[in-house]
């Protein structure tokens, strides 16, 4: 199970002796590790996408049941790693045991889901329409058409920083296009290269073991930019699955306007998922509330996609903010992900620091110089429509409270708010239900809405979404979690006899 | 019931003194008519687009009922202009009265399908998806998940020449907007500009009968292309639906990747629409099979985008072909849309007549020089596959038989075929049941497969897919005809609690 930092083009582990290398990194520790991973080449991508559109026309024409088996297979070999891949996770990212042992079982869940779904022949997607003939239709007879569903083609995956199991090589998005029937490509995030190389073994064993083409599947590490570009311009990718940052999915959006066919590109992206705290609410359980959305702001350590970075509270709950400030002082430093989101934090802090209309509340002990500490920050609507910046996510441990006077203000701020992933309301039933209109505009900014409810953890289930309005993902028809997200890499056909 | 020249700018009849004018045209007469119409400005694209966002905001929130009965509504008052409409539009499209009330007929069919699918709360769309809650759920308890379904916002329209009713100003596209809760802007078709007033005077009655909000629809008259691509390019625009040529959809596409946001273009472009006959077929039915073939490609004088452009055929039908021979020369010619898809085709024809690898077959009977007459040609498969022009629909009443020596060649031929509306195959069970696999590859050409049938006639139902692979669309996981058009204009809301 040595890491020999190649990529895996069409079964074969494939170096590149003359090109880029890069390193991986130890957050934990700030220091590079020594293994060294190797960009894979334009020709070993032009390799992956022949050989996956050779595989196409094998793995579409494979029964519901055998893709089922499959994707149950990869589970198990990924179970199978055992604890290296627990070990060299932790040493690539920090995260800790505990939070990488539940994201590989959220992992093995997703591919189990759709394996499931598909031992189903997909019925829980609710896809069957058939129309019976009518000969005696007048003026001319009816025919008897049906609705199927076919793979779209060979899928480009871009593997997540955050999540390197269950957003990451063989996350949400690999799994929901091999269901769908789709061979994948895989860039890998290069955060994780090693834990990639793991999970691409493991795949490689399931590959062997159900005799499944070779093409299905190829995995190309690399530091440079230009093979995802390349990777998005190929004639053979027919769909993008992206989960990372604006500016990245932005970058990719402007390479995939100039081919000639345009495909989708899936970006899931990130917004502040705003909570929004009714009064009464706050006066009842304002203490307890404050605890839980600091506990969910600081799930790991501020970096999920998910995390409640704005907080619209009335003005003047002391209770509530003093329960907030206590949390946020109290909580551990923790490392970032990378240098570079550890370099974006920075730098939005400062930009908090420079507003003179913010006030910070609290921050968090600070353990080691490359640690990001938690911050909680207030501002006033005005404040807070006011700045661009404000509005933006910010990727790690900071939350703002924004402070509103009225259902007036609080209103022109829910209406000014950009998409967003998720968001919550907490209040009284009554006040749920005096605020409808409320509630109901802010639908309309959201992927899912949290009813008293954190708004990190995404049940993997039939009827979640997790995507929203431009710009927290760039396709708010689509979800990249739960069954629905397979309907991605599927599109209809028409069966008319 | 005079026709003003005017724009309708959310329930107001806007001119435009100053800018661009255009007349009608008559193409039975090939003359311009003499009524004069006004293109839209960018003021009142604007002041359109701000009535439609502020719309937005009243009509989502009206029931599934509602909606419905504003369907029903416009329908009735499309009937009630009467004989006007239809004499109107046979002077601006020289279609017969025939065919013109016919399309009429499926106009309303599509408006009161979506009605009644709305009555029904959208059940026959199967969108339903609901996860219960489970408190004993370790390690977390599970929360409830329903998935929900809003409309995306303002949506442009943008009609076609060859349908002036069903895939016009109120044609499928605006019908599936509306009963998704999204507001309309059309942008007419300058071909039937006159038809569109009517039908805008129809839906100007149908808003004032429901009391919908103005905002819900507007129609922009234009000739130039500026206005066009300000529509497309106006950030209250969530989606575009367009039926019309690859490359106006090109250049509005551009237009569109200039936006900050990404947002969807569903165009309809058109294809050859393959015919496949296998060789028992073709002797024991062939001359009935080449008539019925003849008379689907003449439909609408060739200007239907399902129309059956090329044939694959095995080499040496002789009854076959002559039977199609026969009927080709017994059409009388008539006249097309426009004089620029006249002058299209009479291009298009050019080209074959100039490869010499192409045989002419047959031509019909040219009665009046700005006529189009029917033609037949005949290459073999090198020939179709060495000729990207071969490949190309013909707007207009041409065929190409593509004769096939033997199951490599045919196979090769059905390989290389660009993205299709839909394609037919011809042949007994046991062809068809000897002939899987390269039926199961032309599954993944086309958005619809008729076996047995003509590809013209798309039904209106639940289970029609009217759509295909690129470039015979844009976005092949979407159809602009039947109940699932609407999912085009909804996107998800997972409510948690």
């Amino acid at each position: 199970m040595a890491i020999t930092g190649l990529s895996y083009i069409a079964g074969q582990w494939l170096g590149n002796q003359e090109g880029k290398t890069f390193q991986s990194f130890c957050p934990g520790t700030n220091e590079q590790l020594p293994t060294t991973f190797y960009d894979a080449t334009e020709a070993q991508l032009e390799q992956a996408a022949e050989a996956a559109q050779s595989a196409f026309k094998t793995y579409r024409k494979l029964s519901n049941q055998q893709r089922a088996e499959f994707l149950n297979t990869i589970a198990e070999e990924i179970m199978s790693l055992g604890d290296i891949l627990i070990e060299t996770t932790m040493q690539e990212t920090n995260l800790p045991r505990q939070r990488l042992e539940g994201e590989r079982m959220r992992t093995m869940t997703q591919l189990r889901a759709f394996a499931n779904a598909l031992e189903q022949d997909l019925a829980p997607l609710n896809l069957n329409y058939v129309d019976e003939a009518d000969a005696n239709r007048t003026p001319l007879p009816k025919p008897r058409t049906e609705l199927n569903f076919l793979p779209v083609g060979v899928v480009a995956v871009f593997g997540a920083s955050n999540f390197p199991y269950a957003f990451s090589t063989i996350g949400g998005d690999t799994a929901a296009a091999l269901a769908a029937g789709c061979p994948v490509i895989v860039k890998t995030h290069n955060a994780h290269p090693a834990t990639s190389e793991l999970m691409t073994q493991a795949m490689d064993s399931a590959i062997k073991k159900c005799g499944m083409p070779a093409g299905v599947f190829s995995m190309l590490q690399a530091k440079a930019y230009s093979v995802s570009h390349q990777l998005v311009a190929h004639p053979v990718v027919k769909a993008v699955g992206f989960t990372g940052s604006f500016n990245v999915a932005n970058a990719l959006i402007e390479t995939i306007n100039k081919r000639e066919e345009a495909i989708p590109f899936y970006g899931e992206l990130g917004s502040v998922n705003p909570q929004v705290i009714f009064k009464e609410k706050a006066a009842q359980d304002g203490a307890a509330l404050a605890q839980q959305l600091v506990a969910s702001m600081l799930m790991g350590n501020g970096q999920f996609c998910t995390s409640p970075g704005v907080w619209f509270v009335p003005t003047g709950q002391a209770q509530f903010e003093q329960a907030a400030i206590e949390a946020v002082k109290g909580a551990g430093s923790d490392t970032l992900l990378t240098p570079g989101i550890l370099k974006s934090f920075i730098s939005a802090i400062a930009g908090f620091e420079g507003n003179s209309d913010v006030t910070r509340l609290a921050k968090g002990q600070l353990d080691k110089p490359y640690h990001a500490d938690a911050h909680l920050y207030a501002c006033d609507v005005d404040t807070f429509l006011a700045s661009e910046q404000l509005q933006e996510e910010v990727f790690g441990p900071c939350a703002l409270i924004v402070r509103y006077d009225n259902e007036q203000s609080l209103a022109r701020a829910v209406d000014a708010l950009a998409g967003q992933l998720t968001a919550s309301v907490h209040g009284t039933e009554e006040e749920l239900a005096q605020n409808a209109d409320l509630i109901s505009d802010l639908h309309y900014k959201v992927g899912r809405i949290a009813v008293g409810q954190m708004p990190t953890g995404v049940e993997v289930c039939a009827s979640m979404n997790h995507g929203g309005p431009f710009p927290s993902s760039t396709d708010v028809r689509s979800t990249s979690v739960g069954l629905q997200a397979m309907t991605r890499f599927l599109r209809p056909l028409c069966i008319q006899s």
